[in-house]
């Protein structure tokens, strides 16, 4: 079954709530968040050892596609699936589907993403067997992760009947999709131990996908037909497709009729890094207590910092009498700030939108 | 008077207080401390509305004598007086002593220093004026700054008996140099009224300093009769200068002999700029209560804050939440410390002595 078996990276998000890294013209994906390698580049070298180069495909925006092309060289050039402009996660994976779908009208294919932390990998390439194996049973399958804090960032599943086991995971019916909630309702998700966060990485067979694509999203499915059948088309009839996410347009909608399949899956170390104190979670601190990243820190009477210094030169950072604060330096802007402050990031880029928006 | 009135720059020290910034090769002097210009290019440019170029000398040692002519070409090349190593502020004054001797017997001298801050110019030159007035008179004459806190990082100078007035200036025998004190003589020394801070400025006939040399430092005085005779012979005769300063050397003896006058100097707005925190109490800070040299500062929720970004590219900082720190940002380090914890710099360049010396 493997060998019908496509990994696709979606990789045409922007944003920039990692600024003063991320930028418009590079996103999260293309940053080295953890030091030597992009996201993207990671993304890419995980699934390596479950997929060849070949089946390893990458929908992404125009714009991003010349960076992250050379970022890994070793994909096939006709792999990178461009949309003329980003129309949001259904009518890319739509997209992608129809491509993958004229190579291998029996492939399979696990949409994951570009830009998010998974420290065990090999869990990971576990979990991606055993939605192969779930999508065999004609389920949609989504990636849930074990909830380990009453997250308002996250979009939740709740999980219906036990519907099997799939080599270490156990896999339920998804019955409800929930946008971020607000906190009680987070705190509740919690506690009832029926939710798995949405990692937003799914894994079906693209024939069955199509399906509901059709019966769901009808004139999405119409404008993928038209590509399908003339991939000349494309910028003519992107237009048309609908501006809708996957969750939204597709996973509700199956959900409610009882075609979604989640495994909460435990152990994966997982984070979307939506701001930078998720770095101080997932990356083990040094000896002074500290995670650094691309600098040398020099740490007198320092603890709970992140230091991130993603820079062609090299970088001392001395910090003196500092506890849970985020340094970032590039190499035209520094942000200093409390670790429990990263969110007014946020408050940083609506300024630099005021006209300092060639730091942005 | 004024046309027999010599300027000398004492530019030799070194050191890295100012850490990351000030370097071995890149003492306080050469800095951009307050932007556009270095401390040495403002400490010749407050003088010239005194003294014209040729009567501007500049004590250095060899090893910074390009870097500081390259900054201020203006001054003519024989008027930087090269040690042939650093022996300390004594042998430094009387070499300088010598030189202008040669050039001018009946000169005066004003030693000034030039890597200190002076905010009011104006004062600065009518307190030189007052100095070569009171020096005519014999005295050797100190420039004593009005302290404003008991700092325990100055030098202090008691007074004696009312001498006259100069200018604007009141001055007065000095009777006693103390070095710095431990804090409750310091408080007590702030109380009484009766001290300055010593500036490690001074005035003085040449011929007149010379006679001290000669009675207070007989071998020094030695050696630069023999430099005076023979300015070849410098290099060879430079190892016997006894390293002494020249507080120690001349000052304290011609004070006990009753020779030496100090001006109790108000309202220069000066500081040594001995850490970084100093630029916070002499620098206006902008609107939102910030001092910024150098950088572009997006501040969100923060005050108190001393960012200093002496780059050849823009830079943009942003702060988040901050209050009461220093952030130094140089190409290739950067410092983050409280600013009550500046002295710990120190720390700082002393880790780094043990094994990155590069960045000394």
């Amino acid at each position: 079954m493997l060998e019908h078996y496509y990994a696709l990276i979606m990789a045409g998000g922007g944003g920039t709530r990692l600024w003063p890294l991320s930028r418009t013209d590079r996103p999260k994906q293309m940053l080295k968040l953890l030091g030597e390698h992009s996201m993207f580049e990671l993304a890419v070298d995980r699934l390596k050892l479950l997929f060849p180069p070949e089946r390893i495909l990458v929908v992404t925006s125009a714009a991003y596609a010349g960076q992250l092309r050379a970022q890994r060289p070793e994909l096939p050039e006709e792999n990178f699936i461009l949309e003329p402009e980003p129309r949001n996660t259904a009518p890319a994976i739509g997209l992608a589907a129809v491509s993958i779908h004229r190579r291998d009208p029996e492939a399979t294919m696990a949409c994951v993403t570009a830009d998010h932390f998974i420290g065990n990998e090999r869990r990971f390439r576990d979990l991606l067997v055993a939605g192969a194996e779930i999508a065999a049973q004609d389920y949609l399958v989504t990636l849930g992760i074990q909830p380990t804090f009453a997250s308002t960032g996250y979009g939740y599943i709740q999980r219906g009947e036990a519907l099997g086991q799939a080599g270490d995971f156990p896999f339920f019916r998804a019955v409800r999709f929930k946008e971020k909630p607000r906190e009680p309702e987070a705190e509740a998700m919690l506690a009832d131990g029926l939710h798995s966060w949405n990692s937003g990485m799914f894994v079906w067979r693209v024939e069955r996908v199509l399906q509901e694509f059709a019966r769901l999203m009808p004139d999405l499915r119409q404008v993928l037909a038209e590509i399908e059948a003339a991939p000349e088309a494309l910028e003519k009839v992107w237009g048309r497709a609908p501006r809708q996410s996957i969750d939204y347009g597709i996973m509700e909608g199956a959900a409610a009729a009882g075609a979604v399949a989640v495994i909460p899956a435990e152990g994966l170390n997982w984070s979307d890094i939506g701001t930078w104190d998720a770095l101080l979670a997932v990356l083990p601190p040094d000896a002074a207590g500290n995670v650094v990243v691309g600098a040398e820190h020099l740490a007198i009477d320092s603890s709970g910092l992140l230091i991130h210094a993603s820079r062609s030169q090299p970088r001392l950072v001395a910090t003196i009498g500092l506890s849970d604060l985020v340094v970032i330096d590039t190499p035209d802007a520094l942000l200093v700030c409390p670790r429990e402050r990263v969110q007014e990031v946020r408050a940083v880029v609506d300024a630099l939108k005021k006209g300092r928006t060639e730091y942005l």
